[in-house]
């Protein structure tokens, strides 16, 4: 597809700066960008290779786009604008509805006409799956769940039994949703008696699920991932945890079972979030933080130690260790200074 | 499935309060609950969910039973009665045996006639699976492997050659057991040669295995998963690893290669357990610690840093890096006050 | 497979020290060896294992074996000297090449007729498989996707579209190379609009990739795994990494997107690195470290809390955040007792 530097002003709802009759026909990042690339900075800090890029066309803030004498698309939200851009060179694909032979297909399920099954997909009793969801090579789908309009399962997802997802939701391979949570009662042989895991998992629409990630079916109930929510890979949801609308979570969280997370809410990459906990909506997790109590109100949180030069770590960790009685010692000279204030020195 | 309270009493072995004659069909939390289920409360923070529950009966400890004035269900060990009281409500749906004409199955390979296979199931030469097995839709069974009795793997689970599993284990989806452990010697080129890993896994028996969890194959020799070990999701066990009888891991712990842990431990999510180490029978490691050394004796262990206020956090980790300054100004500033009060002011 | 002593000395580039007739037919640990089988020690710390072990050879350093009575192969290098030891015993078992007829291949794949491809592998259009490539059972290779000589791919490995793997590489069962990066705009009304990431992932030759490890397609460009590199399980490598020759990581290690890590660096297990960073050459990062900021010089960095008694922890942990209020606190005493000595003393 070749668009004129206007036509995706148009379509973008931005300005032109520049020649507005350039021709693109795709979008690069701004160091490999060549003649016919669209590229975009959104963060000042790359300002610098600005100048130096090839690219025919760059996405920017008016401010940037002060300074830049080349062909620029100008929008108040270069980042939004250059990913509507993407979208726009790359349509994508839709294949034909289709179910593969090698498909193994329970007779009780109920498959719409454009949905498209590929290869060794199984498929158990009592399926529901829509118009224009696309089952990815090798998945799994158990009995009674459904998928609506548009789901895109890719190769090799697994969905445990009674999985609900809702309209757009896109599941990435290796994904495991609805396994077993984890429950056992301890008993006086000192061996544990599990807990059958009898709910499910319900995942809305417009949610994403990265690759490796799984989230675990309820003990009693529903595990609950709401709406535009987006989970990046190799996150484990543990079960009866509810994960509120639009928040986002990066990659190698985990979140013990039943906790409540709000909405809109931004986690980091190996965030650590205990069970049965409360975290509220607007709360902002910074990564590799462990949270082991409920947030109640919106904020920026975060904790851990960043690294150092080996030699020096070692001597500080050591020292946390006498961090209690170094604050107490602290405590007790503070004390004789103030007593000597008083006394010895008047 | 519709039982009275007295039945229900009877069958695990409980005290009846209120009205016996109640009938029951299923189980639920105790918010969700309605007519027709029992929920139950094993911690007491929950009691003031319990009279506003709608719950027909509901599992409770002697103590608690006091004060309630519904339908009660009693036992010193309600948690683990309530575990009896989902089982009996839902029996594990044993599917006819069969193998699925669409499994690839080695000649060679042995399957008990009680067995099933499931769709797309592939078992490679001289495996061994036992009566009542199931092998969920879509797994591999490498060469040599052998499923004892009544274990059943969930779709899409990989065990590699010469893994041995004991009976009633539970495999989840996407787990892989038997990969190869991550030995490389180092090369003066700087590149790095691969150590065959020519060890196999051995899992005991009553052991569940969590969802994308991995376990490696020994060096040499085997990593061995004991009796009753339960393991959650996310897991990464390294080569000649071996984990004591009824050690229970929540989701994401890792543990490096040739680390031995003891019998009845219990060790927290997200842990990191390094190599080469020894943790003795009844430890308890807190979530997200941090373990470079061995621990000798039982007891409950724990490290990291909770999160806090952004701008607070920032603060306090920058004087982390001071800390062994700071230590060593305590003293200096103690020994001259000491000093003074020798000297200077008698 | 039988050899001598003498024999294994020389394709080692090895010296004998005792009975070079010596039959050897097997590798084993120290402890677990017996009669025809030889073993290695190259840590001295396991020294004291030596004199007990029942192995009919050892492969020692020279310092070593001066005090080992029983047989040895004498080497500088035991450990690499024992890995390759270990090859000669364990030769690679090649299977016959072979398209299993359960294969799902698109017509316009090219697949070498000294490749195998397993049972239920489903191949793409336009993918190309070179001689010598094992493909295992159930394995996912999309379209365009290129596996160049000697590569292996375990049982159920997903290669999203456009991957290149480079010869004698490696990728473990349960892997995802490809998946979509995690890349989304914010919108004014809280939902975030999906980048489409229209990159992909290229790797080196004689990579290894561990179990169920995750590495995304860039969202422009490619995300690259340059020759030598060694992931171990469960590792995350977002979008637009480039990971730099020889540079080995331990298992459940987190890398942020667009992140630049040199050649021959070391990063332990549980690590984890934002994103838009650049870690030098030769730089050693600890297991669980916190990376937050890039590395510019080559050494050993670490962070992190080592466990403690749990008492004692929780005490040195509530300190952590009045630090920065104890070090004031410190200066102001400091500063007191400075004071005093310049004035009212004097």
């Amino acid at each position: 597809m070749i668009l004129t530097l206007e036509k995706l002003a148009e379509l973008t709802e931005s300005k032109v700066k520049g020649d507005g009759s350039c021709q693109l026909q795709g979008v690069m990042s701004l160091e490999e960008a060549g003649e016919g690339q669209i590229s975009f900075v959104s963060n000042p800090k790359y300002k610098k290779h600005l100048e130096a890029s090839k690219a025919s066309a760059v996405v920017l803030s008016p401010v940037l786009a002060k300074d830049y004498s080349g062909n620029a698309l100008i929008n108040d939200d270069p980042y939004l604008t250059f990913a509507k851009t993407v979208s726009i060179f790359h349509t994508k694909k839709i294949p034909l509805p289709l179910i593969h032979p090698s498909a193994v297909i329970a007779d009780s399920a109920v498959i719409s006409k454009q949905a498209t099954i590929a290869a060794n997909v199984v498929i158990e009793p009592d399926v529901v799956i829509e118009d224009e969801v696309i089952v990815g090579a090798g998945s799994f789908i158990g009995e009674r769940s459904v998928l609506k309009k548009n789901v895109q399962l890719y190769p090799n997802v697994t969905l445990n039994s009674d999985t609900k997802v809702g309209k757009n939701s896109i599941i990435h391979s290796g994904a495991v949703i609805g396994a077993d949570g984890f429950g056992f009662a301890p008993q006086k042989d000192k061996s544990w008696y599990k807990i059958l895991q009898v709910g499910n998992v319900i995942i809305g629409s417009d949610v994403e699920i990265g690759a490796n990630t799984t989230i675990d079916r309820a003990a009693l109930g529903s595990t609950e991932i709401a709406n535009g929510v987006k989970l990046d890979n190799q996150i484990q949801v543990g079960h009866n945890v509810s994960i509120g609308e639009h928040t986002i979570i990066a990659g190698g969280a985990l979140i013990a079972g039943s906790t409540q997370i709000g909405k809109t809410c931004q986690i980091g990459g190996a965030a650590a979030i205990g069970g049965h906990l409360k975290i509220a909506d607007n709360v902002i997790i910074s990564g590799r933080a462990m949270v082991i109590s409920s947030i109640n109100e919106a904020g920026v949180y975060s904790s851990g130690i960043v690294i150092e030069e080996n030699k020096k770590w070692r001597r500080n960790a050591a020292r946390f260790r006498q961090l209690d009685e170094m604050a107490k010692t602290i405590k007790r000279l503070e004390k004789k200074l103030e007593e000597r204030e008083e006394g010895g020195l008047s």
